[in-house]
């Protein structure tokens, strides 16, 4: 990550705000939804731990100054303001796996103007991606029900991307990815199977089916529908026994090929033998194998891409300076300036009911409420002992658990809880 | 970019294969898109070059290869074979900013079974990435007649992400980006206006527009649209004098916004400020505003994300292995194995007719054939001379000329022109 990963404007703004002294007023932005896309009933916070890693190295190098001088992007004197810049206010914000709806104000960042805007386009480009891919990916996870699934995706999102989205489904309850970088970087589970390259190298599949057994062992994966998938299932379990770990079929009708398989794999002996699908899996066609017997979901395009929504659709606004509220006319009604404190509301049963947010106050404390904002960073510095990536994950896990049940559903409708924004 | 940047089966792939000898079987793989996306008429070949920058780096490093032993994911055989890893086969390719339809056979990578399929996940990442975002970019372009428009979708992408988007607008035709990271990368133009923050950061209006023309001076964008836009243009001029730039409108109906902020800026005097437009933008907004007298357009989100289309679908297939063709079965009939030579046929008028696709051979020549692909990598080494970026950014432009006009109608439809594949 470079610092220059910014707009253009965020600097231009800096230079104009240090010449009239406004750059040192004391302002609250924060990050939000006006809506989620498509529908959805819930948004996922995700990013928040990378946007963290990122703000720790989120300094002014000189092969970025000489740029931003030899351009003439900004003055000189802006220029020396900005080899001396690190970040040394305050972020507040939902925990990472914690449930949003429009309105909920997930991250609050406190400082001067000049310090906070220049955080804007880093913070919502992170929060954004990441809370896109998580939101896709929780839905899934649901509609699988129970039945892990394997990300795979790489492939179909830029290189640095597929990192992060690797990381954002796992968060989101995905078993594993492919992403070796990931794994690496972030410690989560990597697996494979084969591709239908492996296959064709060789001069049969019973040669390539015994040949990644030879290496790989019983328990791998091994891909039968390169040609015909009855006579590859029976190949495959001629080649690895009865014991073998997965067989993927990539194509074709998953529903009427898992039942077959099924019965041709139990028929082998071979009822422990999980069948693996994928080929541009989505939430909608996952749910609609529930009833099929298949074990394991591979699921690529659909999850890197959002599904539908490959943007959360984030913006974070200035909504306070010096202490007083500010609002952009052009906004709707709705929009509240000042920085806002969120609760969640639930029943006694657990089952959370509303979002109150209130600008410049706090809610007053009702039996379940739950406090939506923690603290991240204090004076520039990381606060101890954030959440780990699968605290994370549990995290969402329960906050599914908690929202009234048409939240869950895949359809499009309201979100699940409203969010009520007093001032 | 990380060597592990890739699919976890890519590297049990070779592990297996290693073991049965079949890693050095000389193989030929195909990159190529099935279908293009939502009835497009046309895809952009785009992220060539960022490959090129990639596999120059493209090594195991001992923390790499640390974490493969570690975690057990292929054999000791294995990491040592990666750790003496560098690709030392052939790669040939349509040129960034050249058109491709399904079929085409964009890039052609050549070597070992074991080099080659390392480079998968990789290619297709980059390939697929930044050719969504040249697609979607060109057809706003198209609709944009002539008027520049402004890159601003960093804050809608990964953060990494952002970078490759504002360089595949940029090959294009889009005028600037916003993403300075991609100027001082990529030699790209930068620009920005101003934000919503800016104006509400200062105690009014005209003091924030003050202050912006204090220090960027006249030739700056000044944001109208935080209160009443009418009263917003006459600050601006009040600010700035008539010789301001421009202005930016981010928000509401921009056709009438437009055509009232042309008529009062005329009526200021200020008949050169030029009026700036943005507003998730995409290019059949775009194309709206054909008749209205606006002068640059800000595309952001619909841009980064590939305008409906966030991936370009093109996949990594073994073609030949040993010099016989081979093809999944499960591939419908038009699919054909072994290494393709692609022309691109035009009547004497320079009009393109079709895309001549032969397997294992070349198509009889005739007046007005161009060959499409080209020797970038020989044997590991990147061919000198190959195109700038501003070089695929006219091949782009000729090349969108070259196509029969119903190719760039933005409705759905039929490719261009057909790609004939003969075997």
């Amino acid at each position: 990550m470079s610092v220059l990963q910014t707009d253009h404007y965020e600097l231009t703004m800096v230079s104009a705000a240090l010449a009239d002294g406004s750059a040192q007023r004391r302002c609250v932005f924060e990050v939000f939804a006006r809506r989620l896309p498509n529908g959805r009933r819930y948004g996922v916070v995700a990013g928040t731990g990378r946007l963290l890693d990122h703000l720790a190295d989120f300094r002014f190098h000189d092969e970025q100054l000489d740029f931003l001088r030899r351009r003439k992007i900004v003055n000189d004197e802006t220029v020396d303001w900005l080899a001396d810049y690190r970040f040394r206010g305050d972020v507040d914000g939902y925990a990472e796996g914690e449930l949003y709806f429009p309105g909920s104000p997930i991250l609050t960042v406190t400082g001067t103007f000049a310090e906070c805007v220049l955080l804007e386009t880093l913070a919502l480009s992170v929060l954004n991606f990441d809370s896109a891919i998580a939101g896709a990916a929780a839905r899934m996870v649901t509609a699988a029900r129970g039945r892990p699934i394997i990300e795979m995706g790489s492939r179909r999102a830029h290189e640095d991307a597929a990192v992060a989205a690797a990381r954002a489904s796992y968060l989101a309850g995905f078993a594993v990815t492919s992403n070796l970088e990931a794994g690496m970087r972030y410690g989560i589970p990597t697996a494979g199977t084969s591709a239908h390259a492996y296959t064709l190298l060789h001069d049969s599949e019973p040669e390539a089916f015994a040949s990644q057994v030879a290496t790989l062992g019983t328990d791998t994966t091994l891909l039968v529908d390169t040609y015909d998938i009855s006579e590859g299932i029976r190949r495959a379990i001629a080649a690895a026994g009865p014991g073998l770990r997965a067989i993927r079929i990539d194509s074709g009708d998953l529903h009427v090929l898992g039942q077959q398989s099924r019965e041709q794999l139990d028929s082998l002996g071979a009822a422990d033998t999980r069948i693996v699908v994928s080929g541009d899996l989505d939430e909608y066609s996952i749910a609609s194998l529930a009833a099929t017997p298949v074990d394991i979901y591979g699921a690529g395009t659909a999850v890197v891409t959002g599904s539908g929504a490959p943007t959360a659709g984030l913006v974070y606004k200035l909504v306070e300076v010096e202490g007083r509220p500010v609002v952009k006319r052009s906004e709707n009604k709705a929009t509240v300036g000042g920085r806002k404190t969120a609760v969640r509301r639930h029943k006694p049963t657990g089952t959370a009911v509303e979002e109150i947010v209130v600008s410049q106050g706090t809610p007053e404390a009702e039996p379940g409420d739950r406090i939506l904002q923690r603290p991240l960073i204090r004076g520039g510095e990381r606060v101890a002992d954030l959440p780990t990536l699968d605290g994370s994950r549990d995290h969402l896990r329960e906050c599914l658990i908690s929202i009234p049940w048409e939240g869950l559903k895949l359809s499009q409708g309201d979100p699940a809880i409203p969010v009520v924004v007093r001032s």
